[in-house]
């Protein structure tokens, strides 16, 4: 892939977007990263739209084919992707294939859903479609409750603390205020967070991200046809995609999610970097324990360092590897078609130099989108150019 | 796409699967195709499922994840794709290029739908998830509202009848009648299908294909690894996939849907071929209208003349062009994200020369599959091995 670049992004606030669908929140997104890219929409020649519950709480599905028609684009393939909470990086890695196989010239991946409509039984009924209903859905467990067991686990086995599992909150939380995309940064105490409402013994309100609208989009095209961009472009070293265990009961440990270290070797190995190259990386913190086990199966954190170097500070903005500085899903939001493209619109903004939340002189970016109990995720390795 | 084909196939039944979830029938179908392809599954690099409104309808989503995990594939990259009723075709050609850009080295495309547990106003709800609900959706029209304008519209420009329409009816009955496979096959009379209750004026019960459960599955390789394969391989020669207008209002005319006669061009283009010769098309008669549009649209029938030709028996099993042999949509049944793999299954048997409703020496196939109003459609041209 060395010479596919994403040339534009755009993305709209995640957050609560009151009396509008999905559809219209995409066409935003996707307006201003084909602006951005400075590629003329005849060129674009596939559309890849990443959606989980467009069906099921908005009522609208073939997304990818009325967003490109909104868009006066040609017609192109346009085709709805998804693997829960890591359709965005799907579609995503589709956009790439499609231009480096040369099938396109350029292709545009957008991300969109639409949920803070719907009651909080809609939507947790909604995200359980990720579980295999027929086990793990049966059981009566919902993604707080998994991720509780993981980090329940995981302080067994590494005698971790509460803190620093705060000290995963607390970063975000005041990461996204930061952040004018962010849905609720904020500057929180930990009494705050333990005192906040139980959801999953010991995951609290604020250890869960939180229900969101939102979409983000990026266009991508060949280094050579990206000359009249209008901001730097971003090299795209690898994405991969993989599948984890389906079922709870097919996980040797939750303390570590195989879909997550196969995708990061994958990626790791396309590009020819170790971990320690990675300066930021946007990774899938949909509740704080998942931050912690991601850095390590991410390979940015020694195993069983990770709760430890939360609490060090070492995975802020300034640390050794910094993590979200966006605010993540816990603080930027969670709007789930969205967030793998919108974790990829914040690293191009690092690699620019541009970030609100900016990391010092970042080069190399990363991101990681992880779907249901691990079945599915997306890591993705991209490089400011010139770099 | 010169070295690819079609190693094996599989499918369930398509109709009624009472008391059984969209994975059981997958994994039927899929079992099946790899079985027959004789790939050892290690080989296969990449999972596309079709499937539409598995969220809506049985609350379960991430199924190409599920899938690949219940049938001990490895840890490769799983995507669902969805463009309502064309997902099916949208899988296979996922898989197709998963070959062709060198990706891997064998892919599933596998579709999926169950359907028939709900209730019909709830089908109807789901279904209506593929038009665009702020303009279409919202102006109260259904699909069989939209194939019912659809005939009025041609019956005007060309003085069709209604003998020709259930002339068509008659056909794919009776077509279904000889495929093990099919849900409704039947002997029916003009006047039955004229006094069956009106559903959208003037098409009745028999004009409209029923909600159906079911499940296809083939596997797509390069012809040197089809060696072991437990039947004769099926060259694809093309799979062109498209984007018509999102909304009715954007189509010039009811009598022909953009989607289709530009994936019919693609595809002939692709494959080096006219329309004469094709000797056996599975195509998109998801209402008896549908057929004789999408004939025209395909142009394998003059433009004008597919009343005419369905009437005159022309497009019979042993006609000029045999349409549907398999029953389409109309007999066979229609559930929804299996119905483009099931009709490239149809084709597969032709020809292999085992199809149980056999046009006689069938060379070349076609595919056809249209989602939403027009808004997505697939077109594949598959050749005997050997022709």
């Amino acid at each position: 892939m060395q010479d596919l670049v994403i040339a534009g992004v755009g993305s709209t606030r995640f957050g609560k977007h009151e009396g509008i669908g999905p559809l219209p929140l995409a066409v935003q997104a996707a307006r201003q990263a084909i602006l951005e890219s400075g590629i003329d929409r005849t060129r674009i020649g596939a559309v890849y739209l990443g959606n989980f519950v467009g069906g099921v709480l908005t009522g609208q599905e073939v997304l990818a084919g009325l967003l490109a028609d909104a868009l006066g684009l040609p017609q192109v393939p346009c085709t709805k992707v998804e693997g829960a909470c890591a359709s965005g990086g799907i579609a995503f890695r589709h956009a790439c294939l499609a231009v480096a196989s040369g099938a396109c010239e350029a292709a545009l991946a957008v991300g969109v859903e639409k949920m803070t409509h719907a009651s909080t039984a809609e939507v947790t009924s909604a995200l359980n479609c990720a579980m295999d209903n027929a086990s793990d859905g049966m059981s009566g467990l919902t993604f707080p409750g998994l991720f509780a067991l993981a980090w329940r686990e995981y302080g067994a086995a590494t005698g971790a603390t509460r803190a620093q599992l705060s000290a995963v909150v607390r970063k975000n939380k005041a990461n996204g205020l930061k952040n004018p995309l962010a849905q609720m940064g904020a500057l929180v105490g930990d009494d705050e967070i333990i005192q906040s409402p139980m959801i999953a013994d010991p995951l609290t309100l604020f250890d869960c991200c939180p229900v969101s609208d939102g979409a983000a989009a990026l266009l991508v095209t060949r280094a050579d046809l990206a000359r009249h961009a209008k901001a730097p472009a971003v090299q795209v070293l690898a994405v991969a995609q993989t599948r984890g265990a389906a079922r709870i009961a097919g996980h040797p440990s939750l303390t570590s999610f195989d879909a997550t270290t196969a995708a990061a070797a994958q990626a790791f190995a396309t590009a020819g970097l170790r971990p320690d190259a990675v300066d930021v990386v946007e990774l899938h913190d949909c509740f704080s324990a998942a931050e912690i086990i991601d850095s390590e199966d991410l390979g940015l954190v020694p195993r069983g360092q990770g709760a430890a170097w939360a609490g060090e500070g070492r995975t802020a903005v300034d640390g050794e590897v910094a993590i979200n500085p966006s605010g993540g899903l816990l603080a930027k939001g969670h709007p789930v078609g969205a967030t793998g493209i919108g974790q990829v619109y914040e690293i191009v903004q690092q690699l620019r130099g541009r970030h609100p939340n900016q990391v010092k002189g970042a080069r190399i970016g990363m991101t990681h989108n992880l779907g249901g109990t691990g079945v599915a995720c997306t890591v993705s390795l991209l490089r400011a150019l010139g770099a």
